[in-house]
Parts: C-alpha cells; sequence; structure tokens
C-alpha cells in the first residue's frame, strides 16, 4: 500500500469490515437511557457507555483493527506508538490479543498508573523527556530500528475506522436521533463517528466536543484549513491537541455539523451527575460530549451522546467533585 | 387473608408470578464480567449490576411486587411505610406507577436529598424524632387513620418474592455458579434469593454478608434464634439493623450456607475497585458483598456477586474514598 492511499480516509465499508474483525474481540457496550435525565434535560438521551470497552475506553476498537489487519511478518516485527493515554493501553492489549510485540514511547512525567496499566498488558515502555525530545523523530527511529509499525493514535485510516464502529452500534441498537454528539480530540472518533452516521442516518446532526482549552478543530474550521493552537491546561487530558489531524479534519470538515466548546467546570458537572443519575464511571474526556448537552450547548428533541472512556481513578475522580 | 398465612415465606412459584409482574416495569439490569477482575481474585466473578434497577437499586423490585397485589380499592386508601434510605425511595416510585398514595415516615435527621428523591416520586414525606418516637407504633397509627396498607420493608412474603426476582436473572442469564454471595440487611433480598437460588440451581452455595457493625443475623444463626445486637456507626447504613426480620430469618436459617462479615474499610476498597475495574457506581451496602469476596472471606472457583445499589452522592463518594 502506497502512502498516498494510506492518507484517504475509511468509507463506510471499511468500517463495516473493523465491525466484523471486532466482533466477539471487542464489547459491543450497552446503551444507557435515564426517564430521570429526559426528564431534566427535556430531550431522549441515549448514553453510548464505551467506557465499558475493553481497556476503558474506545480506543481498542481503532488499534484492535489496525493491528489485524499487518501480515504476519508485519506482526513479528512488532508495532511502536507515542501515547502516555489510552491509547497506549489499546495497543498494548491488542498487540498482546494479535501476538505483536508492542513497544510504547511515553513521556517520563506520565503517571506511574498509565504506565503499569501499558506494561501489565505486556507492552515494553521507552521512556522520553517531553521538553527536550522531538517524539515524532523519536517514534520514526524506533519504527526503523524495529522494522515495526507505527500505528497512530487517530491519523490513519485503520484506526478511524475502528473508531467509527461505536456510532455504528448506536445506530443499529437505538432508533436513530436527531443528533449525536461525539467527543473529539485528535478526530479519530469523531470522523469514524460521522462516517457511520452519515451513511446510515443522513438528517442526524453530528456535532463535535472539545475542551475551551484547546479548541483547534473548532478554530481550524473557522480558519478553513488546519491550524495550531497554544494548550491551556484542562482536566480533559485526552483530548488536548494543539492542530487536528489531517485525515481526521478532512473528515470533519466535510461531514461534521458543528463543533462546540466546554470548560473543565462543565466537564465535571457532568462526571457528577453521570455518576448519580446514570450510575456511570466516566472520564474527563470521556464525560465532554454529555457536558456540552447539560450545559444547554446542544439541543434537540432526542440525543445520542459517547461516553467515550472511563479510565479514571477513584482518588482522581474525589479530587475532582471535591474542588467544584 | 390472614395474619398467620401472611407469615409464610413465598415459594418459588411466588418469585416466579413476581418476575412477570415485573417484566416490562423493573429493568433486567446487566452481569458485569471483567477478565482483569477474574485474574486478579482466580475466579470467574459475575456481577449482577442491580444498581442500574429503577430508583437505583434493587428495592423497587419488593416494592412493586407488593403494591400491585392490592386491589383497586386498597390501592385508592394509598400504602405507608417507615424508612429514610431506598425502600421509601422505592414504594414512592411503586406507589406512583400503579396509581396509589404514599406516606412514608422518615427520621427527622435524614438527609435532605433521601428526603426529596422520595417526594420527587410524589410520596409524601412525614418526619418522626428517631430518639423520642415508637416507629413501629405511629406506622401503625398512620395506616389506621388512612386505612393504608403497610409495605414493610423485608418482612413481607411479597416484598422477598419481588427481590427474589434478581437472583433469578443471575440465574437465568448465566452458567450457574459454584458460590452466590449477597448483601443481607433485613434479609429480604437475601431470603428471596435463596429461595430462587435453591429451586434452580441446588449445588450453589449461598453466602449472605453483613456489616461487621451490625452481625444480626450472624449471631441469630449462632444462636439458633433471633437476638438483638447493639449497632456500632458504619458506612453500609442499608445494612444496619438490630435483629432479623422473623419470615426472612427463617428463610435464612434453612436454605443459607453462610453469612460473612465485612468491615467499612473493605467495603471502601470493594468500592474503589469496582469503580476503576468494573466502572460501576456501587453504593456501600450495595458493596458489601463483593468486599467479602475481595477480602478472600468467599472463595470459590466462580462467583456470583449481587450489587445490590447504586444510590451514593458523588460528594460521598469522594469523601470515603479521601477517608481511606
Amino acid at each position: 500500500m502506497s502512502s498516498v492511499q494510506m492518507r484517504d480516509p475509511p468509507s463506510f465499508a471499511d468500517v463495516e469490515a473493523a465491525a466484523r474483525r471486532l466482533s466477539g474481540v471487542a464489547h459491543r457496550t450497552p446503551l444507557v437511557t435515564s426517564r430521570m435525565l429526559d426528564e431534566m434535560l427535556g430531550a431522549h438521551i441515549v448514553l453510548k457507555a464505551e467506557g465499558f470497552q475493553r481497556m476503558g475506553a474506545f480506543k481498542f476498537r481503532g488499534a484492535y483493527n489496525a493491528i489485524s489487519q499487518l501480515t504476519a511478518e508485519e506482526r513479528g516485527r512488532g508495532v511502536v506508538t507515542a501515547s502516555s493515554g489510552n491509547h497506549a493501553q489499546a495497543v498494548g492489549l491488542a498487540a498482546s490479543l494479535l501476538g505483536a510485540s508492542a513497544t510504547i514511547l511515553m513521556p517520563s512525567d506520565a503517571p506511574a498508573s498509565k504506565r503499569a496499566a501499558t506494561e501489565d498488558y505486556g507492552a515494553t515502555v521507552i521512556e522520553y523527556d517531553r521538553y527536550r525530545d522531538d517524539r515524532h523523530m523519536l517514534l520514526a527511529d524506533l519504527a526503523g530500528e524495529l522494522g515495526a509499525s507505527i500505528v497512530h493514535p487517530y491519523d490513519d485510516p485503520r484506526v478511524i475506522a475502528g473508531a467509527g464502529t461505536c456510532a455504528l452500534e448506536l445506530a443499529q441498537d437505538a432508533e436513530p436521533q436527531a443528533t449525536v454528539v461525539v467527543p473529539v480530540g485528535g478526530g479519530g472518533l469523531l470522523s469514524g463517528s460521522a462516517i457511520s452516521l452519515r451513511s446510515i442516518s443522513r438528517a442526524t446532526r453530528i456535532i463535535g466536543v472539545e475542551p475551551e482549552a484547546s479548541p483547534d478543530v473548532h478554530r481550524s474550521l473557522r480558519a478553513g484549513q488546519r491550524i495550531t493552537v497554544p494548550i491551556s491546561p484542562s482536566i480533559a487530558d485526552g483530548q488536548l491537541l494543539e492542530t487536528p489531524g489531517e485525515i481526521t479534519f478532512g473528515v470533519i470538515a466535510s461531514l461534521v455539523d458543528e463543533i462546540v466548546t466546554v470548560t473543565d467546570a462543565e466537564i465535571i458537572d457532568a462526571m457528577r451527575l453521570l455518576f448519580e443519575r446514570a450510575k456511570l464511571v466516566v472520564e474527563p474526556s470521556g464525560a465532554s460530549a454529555f457536558a456540552a448537552v447539560l450545559a444547554g450547548r446542544v439541543r434537540d428533541e432526542s440525543i445520542g451522546v459517547v461516553l467515550s472512556g472511563a479510565n479514571v481513578s477513584a482518588e482522581r475522580f474525589a479530587e475532582l467533585v471535591a474542588a467544584s
């Protein structure tokens, strides 16, 4: 496959093929509804509880779909990526299931718990200094040295197609919603969701939600091209990117209706309400789409909301709830 | 129906009849499994996530099963109970669904949030002084005055039969487990579970778990009769009773294999692990059965665990996690 073809976004058929690969391996995560939430928000809300996915987030779908398409020989040489978050664990787990070795570049100041979780899946973690080292160069060097395949966290059509299976399930398991709201970081989940939803339910409005602290997709759409924004601190660590992905931005620009932003306080309110009313554990990035609904920034008669992950420790949850 | 007949425990046929009444009204709550939990505990663990039940706990099953058997005339005169916890909300919700008015006696020092949650279901709350007033007398007086039916929180065969549908679902939706572990307070859930499990899977060991702070069932079994124990403070507010129920104790004594106790610290460990690994919100009383497994007090190759409720505020959860 040439590198030019690799830059094409996946088609809906690619998402369907990903769903077949993931069948029996990934969990078909439940849809959660609550009469109380519906009454409170004046809309029928369908929550896609993706935190019940393997390793606790949607990232498993894309990593597994990508690695499962490597040849036996490529798997033999292993996979590499750079991530301190859910993508690291996703690649670790998917690689171990598929008999590939995984090497993950992780900043030396990443939380010990994230490193341990990744190593628990059998991956090798290599530290780098996030202030001094160039992550992209390091990753390319490492891949070259090992002859390993790079599994990009979002800007890879196989990863996007895998991520798209989450919204595919939402569309298959419930009546079509007037609006579907999806968190956006690098844009893999949002672009994959848009490819699925546009093919199944044309009338559905698709809205992406990013933290106010890194509104790169929002500003890039307004500028009509990918731009780089400064990042402020935010609790939504899975969504803090300076620049949208190349493939993902192309899909988002053509298929997504709107991007809205949320504050940290709004995300904490969402996490609290999901805990108390829906009895769901959701990490900050995973709660951002629901935060936009709760803050009244997205309104419609029926709203599908992707809760994309649940990897938050009890201590961190307690800290966030206590601080607000 | 004479009062002598009322003291008979329900049969398995009564549980099956309750399941038919609850079908389409109560949620069939999900079973949750986790490879990580299985590896950590060296057993196949099946969690019955009853916190996803309507109003957030198993109590809805018993209250609805009881109130739905009242005649139209009895419903017209309404129902009464005394509770500051999940049973109050269960009676409030079930009564409103069945067109009965509900009056709930609640101690004046009950948390405002519990009172508000009960009133949200349309129930009338009457306060009493838990140190000065005799709750049983007040309840009998109130029932007499209103001509209303009393819905006892556990010592009522209709309530026990309703509660038994939870373990019935566990037995129907999974392979039989070698051991099933169930929290015990008044004993409605445990006795109902035992009636279900003994009829479906004779070989299954049934274990009840109560807080060390009120080991009334444990000590009563040892004494061979219902005894009263002093209660110490505990976070497991749904399980703090001085004396086992009369009907429930009879069932427990004949059908349950063992009662074990857990400490508050063990319950908090269980809540934390369920949050982080299974992504489940569970209230202290609801986590006690899992706490017994986690503490190594229950061992077997396959263990079904009833997580009986999820009504804990984010603030309270944060407080418990921070304090431990």
